[in-house]
């Protein structure tokens, strides 16, 4: 197979890493296209990429399998219409971006509807770090991941090739669904937890709190060293989604305000228990 | 040293084990109180300790050099009167309850005014599992936890004997505080990241949106699974400096809501940025 990557970031360089650690790929060609020159030399000496171009313009896309996006959201979707026209038949574009509306949309229009492709299926590797870019890419980002998908019209034989490679960089699983029910729970099961993270430390006990916090709070504030523009990109993309869920929260806050404020500790106590009784029970299937 | 553990459940059997891993301990004794006869004789004959009792009153109190309570609080509190009587002078009694100011208050009123003790010093490892009981308790349990002291009016080489056995279970650092200071920032960085927990774990979309959750899912709603008798416990016992700051992360998540649905998403950048950039501040010192 012959794979293009297009930014070596955090995600694209952690994907090109993890490729070559997997056993079997020795045969496959993957190239790169990245602005950094440091980057670029660094990925090539290292083996990490076969070659790797400074613009979009000089790489094979003609004569590669599956090229994938590791780009934001924004310039995700300004790549696409350079990218569509070039693809060969039956050659798979994919994307990486924590939110597949506008990208999908964007597809829509520049991806001519063909059953023998091109086919552009949108991903979305659940895995991350605070800091970005290719310095802090590792091959064992991926471990233990779901990996989303959003295959729309493309057959299953395409989708197959995806979740091979997802499974090669150490996937637990593939999760096909479709841009609306993604940008939907992705709103709740991780942008949520981002804006979470920052509120926590934004409150005044922050700074004086050092040395009171244990694995409770690391866990949840950890990303609020968050990427800032990235972040505001993907809330602001999904900013209905988002706004909703963090007013259900705040109304699930306020019910435990009212049980401390106004309540007695058996009604807590039943609460508690109810629903950690339900977490458990969710952990075991 | 002679050692006195009452109550071998998650905290007391991982403090037992991780005594008997470490070096040097080797001419230590370690006894328990345990109600549970397969607790007792599973920790005798796997040598966490050397002797376990069924009761209190069976126990060498008097020829202990620490004792130190592994109960719940409100349990904690109705032990107290029990041993401080019984203590030798020198000796120090400490437990590992989440919550300090009703410990400490009880200890205060049964132990007598001494310069040569024996002295109360209140405890908090900062370390837990959602599963609780001798059954889950594991020596590198404590590895780089903060471990909380309230010495009040202890003398320091009283605190150092502490602290010795908290750097011996593995604990990264001993923080000197108070009974007060720990309850208030405790609401904090422990109490609300359960409320937080439970609350997300309560929303409509957990139960449909398995498959989409990365690791800022999984750090922030780990703990949902708790003990829901000690953490309403814990709760109920600090309900007004936890609702209070729940009120205050109630705030930030409106002012988020708005910038979603009313600001812009120059705004919005802004505010993560300024965010994000404080904490990876404060990572760094």
């Amino acid at each position: 197979m012959r794979i293009g990557i297009i930014g070596l970031g955090l995600i694209g360089g952690s994907f090109a890493m993890a490729l070559r650690a997997a056993t079997g790929t020795e045969h496959e060609s993957i190239w790169a296209v990245e602005r950094d020159a440091t980057v670029r030399s660094g990925a090539t000496s290292a083996g990490v990429v076969d070659t790797a171009f400074a613009s979009v313009n000089q790489a094979p896309i003609e004569n590669t399998d599956v090229v994938l996006l590791c780009l934001h959201p924004a310039a995700c979707v300004d790549m696409l219409p350079l990218i569509a026209p070039r693809l060969s038949p039956g050659a798979i574009l994919s994307d990486v971006c924590g939110i597949k509306g506008p990208v999908a949309a964007r597809a829509r229009e520049v991806f001519p509807a063909s059953d023998a492709g091109p086919w552009f299926i949108g991903g979305h590797p659940m895995a991350g770090k605070e800091r970005g870019g290719y310095a802090n890419a590792s091959p064992t980002l991926f471990q233990r991941a779901h990996y989303l998908l959003c295959p729309e019209g493309a057959p299953p034989d395409a989708v197959e090739r995806l979740r091979g490679l997802a499974k090669r960089v150490g996937c637990i699983d593939v999760i096909l669904t479709d841009p609306s029910t993604h940008d939907t729970n992705i709103a709740y099961t991780s942008q949520m937890m981002h804006v979470l993270a920052l509120a926590i430390c934004e409150q005044q006990p922050f700074a004086g709190s050092f040395g009171f916090e244990g694995n409770s709070f690391r866990g949840a504030t950890r990303v609020a060293a968050l990427e800032a523009d990235l972040w505001a990109e993907l809330f602001w993309d999904n900013r209905q989604a988002l706004a909703r869920v963090l007013d259900e929260l705040t109304g699930k806050l306020g019910e435990y305000h009212v049980l401390l404020t106004e309540g007695n500790r058996e009604a807590l106590a039943r609460r508690l228990r109810e629903t950690s009784d339900m977490k458990k029970a969710m952990e075991k299937r």
